[in-house]
């Protein structure tokens, strides 16, 4: 573990903002304790933490013409050019608006979930849908996706518990290894809109976690939390880095030897 | 295209009964215009065809103690134990009976959305993570994952529009190739409940569709909808077919000359 000073400790301004996202419908759960653990970790390490649990939030998931208060009801809804337009105006709901001022307040984004259905639950992917919308999260007006990014400077981690043992989520292993699984979020969104994203912290076997368990995995992620600010991030391409052709392929003989698959878009580490 | 004879396009007694499920928010959208082909299609070649509109129906996309009416309120909510219990009861929330009935007479399901951040909408996540419960879809007392499986004899096909050009979903793409991104849903949905996945149906660039491309479009997705049940799936391996050792990776040597990444989990073709 990270020893932490009794200055950063007690240190009257915070070392750096947090955004916990956390999506659980049971407060005593296990992702539910992990979010404790980790905003516990995180404050007294010195940081702020802001938390957004979505069902404590009723958290609306379906992105849909509510979005947009501004917008006529008979008009056709456009998502991308409806988004747009209210994040410029400044007119979007007020609670895509308020989740979009803690993103800008942010130096990390922690996603803590259940892995559903190989995925995040639907509540966290309407975060997504509903929150980063075009011309904040990706679009002209920003900078560039899978580069600098509209949300480049910021550190993301997802942390996932999953029902079923590790040696299955493995390079071989039947549900598919979990960086690939988790590709879409960690390169499509988290990487897409500039976000650095960490190794994902897992847990395996999460229904037969036993309070000794728990206490070593509070202690692995705790280091992983340790590190958020300090552990080299998975070394995604970018796109301006001059690995991929106008047409958004990666160049003939460009990935690193052994690579294959998704890893492909993962540059050389360290 | 298929020829249909007038004894098929008149028969009584359906043919095959297909589930369509559409993600869109907006009834004259591409996605929306996409799904009433399909389902005119699909009629006019004799089959019965259901159609959950997602949005139309207002489907609540978040998972909750609310999919399971018998629960105590103070009880600590297991989802898997919960929705085992209430599938084995009969005494699942109304909207989600029903999508399973829709989904026991069905012959095939057709999942219709546009991708948004690389996967499925919101509200589409939250059909799967509510109607696919412990103990229907999967669970000890329904035939296995990735081999019979609780939902086999089916056919599953994915109908997806994305902004993006074909070229950055290729092998080489900068957002991954498709099959990769749609694996946790062609292989972790469908294949994981003993639905047969066909090859996704895909258009790209749909911000651009014109009239004449839409055109260009319903040919394709008709000659898809033709081979609906006739088209060889993708041949995922089966768990229980000697392939994987019992901790479920794939045994060496077992993969396809040339497969790399998630295509391992792709047997023989044809």
């Amino acid at each position: 573990m990270t020893e932490h000073t009794p200055q950063q400790q007690t240190a009257s301004a915070p070392q750096k903002t947090v955004l916990l996202v956390t999506a659980h419908p049971e407060p005593r759960s296990l992702t539910s304790a992990l979010s404790a653990f980790a905003a516990d970790h995180l404050r007294a390490a010195g940081h702020r933490v802001e938390v957004s649990d979505l069902y404590a939030m009723k958290w609306h998931a379906s992105l849909d013409a509510d979005d947009f208060p501004d917008r006529a009801p008979d008009e056709r809804l456009d998502v991308l050019a409806a988004q747009g337009e209210a994040t410029r105006a400044g007119r979007l709901s007020a609670d895509i608006a308020a989740e979009q001022e803690k993103l800008r307040r942010a130096d990390a984004v922690v996603l803590q979930f259940p892995m559903w259905w190989f995925s995040v639950p639907a509540i966290l992917k309407g975060w997504i849908d509903r929150v980063l919308t075009f011309e904040f999260a990706h679009g002209p007006a920003v900078p560039p996706p899978y580069s600098e990014g509209a949300l480049a400077g910021r550190r993301g981690l997802l942390a996932v518990t999953a029902g079923a043992r590790e040696s299955a989520f493995t390079d071989r292993g039947a549900h598919g290894p979990l960086a690939d699984l988790l590709f879409p979020v960690q390169h499509g969104v988290f990487w897409f809109t500039g976000i650095a994203p960490l190794e994902p912290f897992a847990v395996y076997g999460s229904p037969g976690v036993t309070p000794e368990r728990f206490a070593e995995l509070t202690e692995e992620y705790g280091r992983r939390l340790d590190g958020l600010f300090t552990d080299e991030p998975v070394p995604f391409r970018r796109l301006d880095g001059g690995d991929y052709g106008r047409d958004m392929r990666l160049l003939p003989g460009v990935e690193e030897p052994g690579t294959d698959g998704l890893a492909l878009h993962v540059g050389p580490r360290g």
